[in-house]
């Protein structure tokens, strides 16, 4: 039996990409970008007037002079109007272009306006005032994201900016998630006297959609020739296999023996941890993998998140995100030498400390529960009591 | 000019509720409770065996029996085989109904299997042991989820679990964001010398996505009748109008004569803040709702956070968030009697707190800086200098 280490270590040595595809840039939010995003002009492109008003040549000003006689008036989108006299000024919009011939904007607060003319109300004005002056953000060609980047909003408005309407991400891996088993009945179905409705299934694939990720599933009966058959399908048709349950020593287990006669290697099997110790994982030859869960609903679930979902985020490129930690808030035994995956609670105290409260179940087992929890704190096999205070791995969901 | 609490508190006031819709439990993920989901019958629903080997009378160990014949296997989801006799057992799987007769699971790895014969390999059976009792989890009309929760991947188990194929979740506000002005061009074109691409409508509608909420995008020309016509029409199918730029002084803003004509009340206009100070926000006699924030691209992105998102919650009847803060790790001055929302990014110290580091932009305009920090940090109007290690509400994006 390996430890949840090598357990990790194991599955990321398997993270591999799959390629890159095209999208519209509004279906990139949350993918992870396959290119760097450069400024095809400055940003902003001109002298952009940042207030509505009167744009002037600062040196009338320096002059004494105090009222200006309206040129024009320059609408954000117009061609800059330029004035030919300190005495003149441009009435512009904010958005506009900045007139060559000006270099400071006063705002209509400051201002008072009749019969053409514009006249100063105060005393304040400084030489370029309201105006974002071209390239101050970004000049031409800098880089505005990065190769494996996950697309935020703020991404996706630079992206609009720079004009990218379609941009390259990474591919995600095709993913089916099998169920297995007669017990198990669907959800709109009445289960009978010793058959419960499936679950676990629906529940994997909802925590892939959060991470963007859209799943099949599969539902397989407990006949060897179908399962053999269905995996087969699976294994051309999938770059992933998630099972839940279905790969233990159980006499109707027929999976197990179906995997290894299509070519499924074993590359772990048990690890040393609380719940989730029976953990199957596997690769075909062809690289498809398999990650077999626990039928324990806690167990895959605390799995999918300790080792699947960074499998995924490291196959598709994102940039490596921190451990997060938090403070254990009660003292916690666990005498079984496995690691433990806590159920806690997270929230801030006072000085703005992450802690993690234990939240009592019954078992792992108890999926209930765990609608109560944020995450699940990891641990350390070597010791069998954690203390108040202690920092350990946190793993939120 | 009123400030960020005042203005806080006019929105949160208009929040109302918009009605309740069915939807399949698998489209759920994200949406609130408008039911209460109760379990259908006992979770799980029998005493369930949570071990492949075989079950077992604990009676038969305590009679110094260790050798059991075995009577017939019993797969998940098969009818219960009874005993008769202490001196038999039952192969049964995990997931199957344990028999009346037996109420103890010993596993296949505490076994020898031969002819027919079971025998115990070890001497640590327990009375009762790899059982999942029925009613554990939940009893028959226990509450799994409340009226107000957000559903979550664990939800969505329960939910499954439970038989709702179909629930009852808040239905969302119909949202529309309008941009304006000739000087914005589409992303997949180019602008001329004085334009630039439209970016801040994208913007807020991936922010709405990630909260779940598909909005419309509508571009406006700098043209009075369309843009009442247009209007006109948004306040009909929608429930709610987001604008960004548009609202102001200037002379060809006519979005402000166009919504008074159309009895679209102001609220307010101008908050003691920065960015995002001309933020305007008016309510039509029929209560469709204009939030019609600054032109500035990280204003808009600000008042999103802070004032529409808690909205939007309170709106669908979430429960109530805990506000987060964190400790500012640098020194801030700001001189203006405004609240300054710092742009800052979050990590954790070794003592787990959540701390802000500011992240220097060129001002309040500059939205590529954006894109590099995790949060706004709110810094109180009272005070001009903010020091090392003081603690401040942030609002993460």
């Amino acid at each position: 039996m390996i430890t949840v280490e090598e357990a990790a270590k194991i599955v990321l040595e398997q993270a591999t990409g799959y390629g890159v595809e095209i999208v519209p840039f509004e279906q990139s939010l949350g993918r992870v970008l396959a290119e760097d995003i450069k400024a095809d002009r400055d940003l902003p492109p001109y002298n952009r007037v940042t207030m509505d008003g009167i744009a002037i040549s600062f040196e009338a000003i320096e002059n004494g002079i105090s009222t200006f006689r309206i040129k024009a008036t320059q609408a954000a989108g117009d061609e800059p109007v330029d004035i030919e006299d300190h005495a003149e000024c441009v009435e512009i919009m904010t958005g506009a272009m900045l007139p060559v011939s000006t270099d400071t904007v006063v705002r209509y607060e400051d201002l008072e306006l009749r019969a053409g003319l514009a006249t100063l109300v105060t005393n304040g004005i400084r030489k370029g005032q309201n105006i974002h002056y071209k390239g101050k953000d970004k000049k031409q060609d800098d880089l505005v994201a990065q190769t494996g980047a996950i697309v935020t909003p703020a991404i996706i408005s630079l992206i609009a900016s720079v004009g990218e309407s379609e941009l390259r991400v990474k591919k995600l891996p095709r993913v089916v998630i099998l169920s297995s088993g007669n017990e198990l009945v669907d959800v709109d179905q009445s289960p009978g006297p010793f058959q419960i409705r499936r679950s676990n299934n629906y529940t994997v694939r909802a925590v892939l959609k959060q991470h963007g990720l859209d799943a099949q599933l599969l539902h397989l009966p407990d006949d060897e020739e179908i399962i053999k058959k269905q995996l087969a399908i699976c294994l051309e048709n999938y770059d992933v296999i998630i099972l839940s349950g279905g790969v233990s020593m159980g006499k109707f287990d027929h999976i197990p023996r179906a995997l290894e006669a299509l070519k499924v290697k074993q590359l772990f099997h048990n690890v040393k941890q609380r719940p989730g110790k029976p953990f199957w994982f596997g690769k075909h030859e062809n690289g498809q993998l398999v990650f077999a869960f626990p039928g324990n609903p806690v167990a895959t679930f605390m799995c999918l998140h300790r080792y699947f979902l960074p499998w995924l985020h490291k196959s598709v490129g994102a940039k490596e995100k921190p451990q997060l930690h938090a403070v254990l808030s009660n003292r916690v035994s666990f005498h079984f030498p496995l690691k433990y995956f806590l159920q806690v609670k997270l929230h801030y105290n006072e000085y703005c400390q992450l802690m993690a409260t234990p939240v009592e179940g019954n078992g792992s087992g108890d999926f209930a529960n765990l609608a109560d929890t944020d995450a699940f704190m990891e641990l350390p096999l070597e010791k069998n009591e954690f203390k108040r205070g202690e920092v350990f791995s946190v793993w939120p969901f």
